[in-house]
């Protein structure tokens, strides 16, 4: 196939578009293979459009390879299934929701389970009709509170999702299993450079979950490994308690006037100038920290949650959010802080928090719910806030002192904490997530009653996986990971084109040859996009290397030689090759 | 490739889903082609997942065999593009309005002439850059008030849109030719027996515009055909004015007491009894029908119309909504009676309607604008209503009594009225509209901006063609058009598998003989569907009807003779084979 560039529709821009801060993003919008119609929403030129078949193509065939089977469901789906599960209302304002002309609640398919469980229920009966997986290529929304990085976090995206029936636990780890190893050979397919790693499962509900992750510093999430090979997001890591110390010798709590130390820092500099210890100076670590959120529940419930750790460590607000979820995170402002006079802002401490006695309602007193973090364990001795304006108190020991609602691990992790499996630091590194595989169970077969008869003939209830892929994601992850400065560079599996011949010149010989060579790829299978255009030299080069063919033929100056210049976009290595070789070569390191 | 019934997601159903009329809707619901989720909305099954695959093929290669290039535009489109056009109003109620978090307005698009327009006044500025055709295949949302008829009219639907553009109306009339072409391949491709109907616009704008719709006696567009050749939707007839006739002799216009003639056969009844006619008797026709109906305009104002035509025709509700859109049309109430108290129910007679001095806006009299039918000419004469209780008016000339405000053409067609081309008697028929190709013009790009520079360096307007055709329509209009009594019979081209083989009994070796032969047509590159269950011969001869693959193999009793049944799904003939020949015959059936 022949695609001649002087009557493509793809114009290439000179500047970045303004609201783009990714690589992949600025470059697919300058490259004319996608463009923005609204915030997260964008449409598909015909060059992306091209790149998200071929991604589609590899996830269908590994699919397909496991026995997965495809299906469509609609993306306009009625309120009920998911009022049954409650995502409904948990989704909170990220699912958008509208009615049709009689008021009936529908929303934007974000995830299909619920519906994919109610299609099962209806078909299905019996254990012999299991394990079943069923999956879908299908355009997902989700009303994100801040769309951004282009492709990476949209509002309209396509998704492989899938899912898995089975009657047993053992059934669904086994299809667990299949699905890591399809997204394992889709994840090598498209060439990106990936990452296993534990994680939460957030909404979804379920039990033991994987992220997929393209390694790439400007991924939205972080994950954490081991020298031993443990990896998880960071949503997902578990740090364990701190061992008990011994608190015999601590001096009895005393509160101490701490003018002027409204920050950690400035507390460390006044305790080591005024209330020195005797073995070392005072460290950020040496305080405990109470931070307090405004928790909002899907019912529209808020309450307050405080938490206490080390001074040295701030909340990792991701991690704080995957742990309270579905309750959203909001910020605990003044009036808050008067709804709650006991709570004397930069001074909050442990006397004025939990709940204790009370625990599992807020007690009459104003009492707020209160977890430290895993650090914070008996006979531990901190300087923390004394519950008044300029004062600290100091030697409070956990157990003694002091005692929590319980143990809240979201302080934000760094390169060298220790590994919760023992095997040394950890390292930090950012990631984008690219598959999510979920062993679900029953939740939603429950809460929709999907069972069959087993052997015995007794109704048992389904158990499933969940299973997804960011298709539209993979293309921007691919760009991001494969791009140079001068522009996309795609790896050949996924390229719009095979190849990019650049005529250069006004030689009516030089557009000739290159139609010929054109042809004779073509011929050959070989898809080949051919810059016809009356254009500055220059201009083509540049084209080429902004569009990311793997190949470029230059038709042009040496032609007269009787050399055309192969070039291949991610080396740079050039080679000038005899024109009445040029298809051969070509076709040669196109099929690799 | 070789699909098991045993682990397939499919079950049949003996029973018609309950919502379901027509052949095409029960049979894909009952063979497990698709499943309803909500009214209009539908899931793909595996089998039905895979015709529509086949019908975005073969529309896809037409498609880009006239040079159009595929996009891909987003559902959830920002509503400024439809306000700009219009359309936002004028779609009224079938339009899927929902707001995002930020209360930002969106629809779910229905059609896409804004969305491309921008963007190709976004990408192209120079005369040289057109022609330009481009099309996606991609999912749309229309709030039908009556969704039916499973995927003939559905609320989400998968539809090919494409339009062109150009820098005249030459250009322009040789696009819609391309386009035309194309159409006429892909229906020929589909199988469907089909006309090209002359169309009226309707929503769209524009000016010359033709459907193609499948012939079918449960569609829902009604067209004529002459026997020279005229063919037209019935919402794009019009019919030709009468000639005047010569009312000189006709006595001045009388009013008498009518009573107990309600309906127009009462009221001829009455008149040949107490008023008879010299030459001939009173027949429907001599009487003038005056309907009223109230429209609805987008921005919500409500104006009454009365249509005034003989009595032995009523209006067409589909012809008249396409004549009045965007109103809508309805019913004129006992509370709208009372508030036009001119109008007595059931005796409206000319005297009372129409705007005359006062055309363009109501006269302060509570006049109503009064359209008559082409049939309503000067000289002919009427008995219609006199504007009282239990009273008509005869001999009422129109021009010399009564004049309208003009001519409108909504009056239900009938089997032998004229044509319009002088060629004949009209003959009508039924069809489902598969697709639909409009010469828009410069109404979108004038509202939306769109110019380029001509070849003097002026900026002109493009114009624009809109071309659409229903990819998810079109397998139930295939279905409609292939099945019988028994079930589904897919023409080959678009049979999710090429063979159906069917192993009946318990003796393993029918078994493995059938897996043998799915094995061999599986490496001759043919879809197999191999029906392994333990099932009786009955059950499974009835879903291989149901299920409508077009060839059968039958891999049973014959076995102990050396034979295999191949049998034709449309046509019903048998033959039986030598199973070692088995696999050669039936490839070269699939081959065709």
């Amino acid at each position: 196939m022949i695609t001649r560039l002087s009557s493509y529709f793809v114009r290439t821009l000179r500047e970045d578009p303004a609201d783009a801060e990714l690589p992949s993003h600025k470059l697919l919008v300058r490259a004319g293979y996608i463009r923005r119609v609204a915030p997260g929403i964008y449409s598909w030129l015909p060059l992306g459009l091209r790149v998200l078949a071929k991604v589609e193509q590899i996830v269908r065939e590994e699919m397909d390879a496991i026995g997965a089977q495809e299906v469509r469901f609609p993306a306009l789906l009625p309120r009920e299934p998911y009022e049954a599960t409650g995502r409904w209302t948990e989704y909170g304002p990220n699912l958008f929701r509208l009615q049709d002309r009689k008021q009936a609640d529908y929303l934007l398919g974000p995830t299909h389970e619920e519906m994919f469980t109610l299609m099962v229920k209806d078909l299905y009966s019996s254990y012999k009709d299991l394990p079943l997986a069923l999956y879908q290529i299908q355009t997902k929304y989700r009303d994100e509170a801040r769309p951004r990085a282009g492709l990476l976090r949209g509002r309209e995206f396509v998704m492989k999702d899938s899912y898995s029936f089975d009657i047993d636990d053992a059934g669904l780890e086994a299809a667990y299993a299949r699905h890591r190893g399809a997204y394992i050979r889709i994840f090598d397919r498209l060439g990106l450079e990936y990452v296993i790693v534990q994680a939460t499962s957030g909404a979804m509900g379920g039990s033991a979950s994987e992220e997929f992750l393209a390694v790439s510093p400007n991924g939205e999430d972080t994950f954490v490994r081991s020298p031993g090979g443990y990896a998880a997001n960071v949503e997902a890591v578990v740090r364990p308690l701190a061992e008990p110390v011994d608190a015999s010798d601590v001096p009895a709590a005393h509160v101490e006037d701490t003018p002027d130390s409204p920050t950690i820092e400035s507390l460390v500099a006044l305790s080591n100038q005024r209330f020195p210890r005797p073995d070392r100076p005072w460290q950020a670590s040496d305080t405990l920290k109470n931070v307090i959120f405004m928790l909002c529940y899907p019912d529209g419930t808020r309450r307050p949650l405080a938490i206490g750790l080390p001074g040295d460590r701030d909340v990792d607000l991701k991690r704080l959010e995957a742990a309270v979820a579905p309750a959203e995170v909001e910020p605990f402002g003044d009036a808050d802080f008067e709804a709650y006079p006991a709570l004397v802002k930069g001074y909050i401490g442990p006397a004025a928090l939990g709940l204790g006695e009370a625990a599992g309602g807020e007690s009459p007193a104003g009492q707020v719910r209160y977890l430290t973090d895993p650090a914070v364990v008996a006979g531990t001795r901190w300087i923390t806030g004394a519950n008044q304006p300029g004062h600290h108190v100091y030697d409070l020991v956990c157990g003694r002192d002091f005692s929590s609602d319980g143990v809240l691990d979201v302080a934000e992790l760094r390169d060298g904490d220790p590994s919760p499996d023992g095997s040394g630091p950890l390292s930090l590194a950012r990631g984008i997530e690219m598959g999510h595989i979920f062993q679900l169970g029953r939740k939603y077969a429950e809460a929709l009653g999907l069972k069959v008869l087993d052997v015995n003939g007794k109704l048992v209830t389904v158990t499933m996986g969940s299973y997804g892929v960011g298709v539209s994601r993979a293309v921007a992850a691919v760009a991001e990971s494969t791009h140079d400065e001068l522009g996309l560079a795609w790896p050949r599996q996924l390229a719009p084109f095979d190849v990019q011949i650049v005529a250069t010149g006004k030689d009516e010989a030089v557009f000739s040859a290159a139609e010929e060579l054109a042809g004779q790829l073509s011929a050959a299978g070989i898809d080949v996009l051919l810059d016809d255009r009356k254009a500055s030299p220059g201009v083509k080069f540049a084209d080429a290397e902004l569009l990311g063919m793997p190949t470029t033929v230059v038709v042009g100056r040496g032609l007269v030689d009787g050399l055309v210049e192969v070039r291949d976009r991610a080396s740079g290595e050039r080679a000038d090759v005899p024109v009445a070789q040029a298809a051969a070569f070509v076709t040669a390191v196109v099929r690799g």
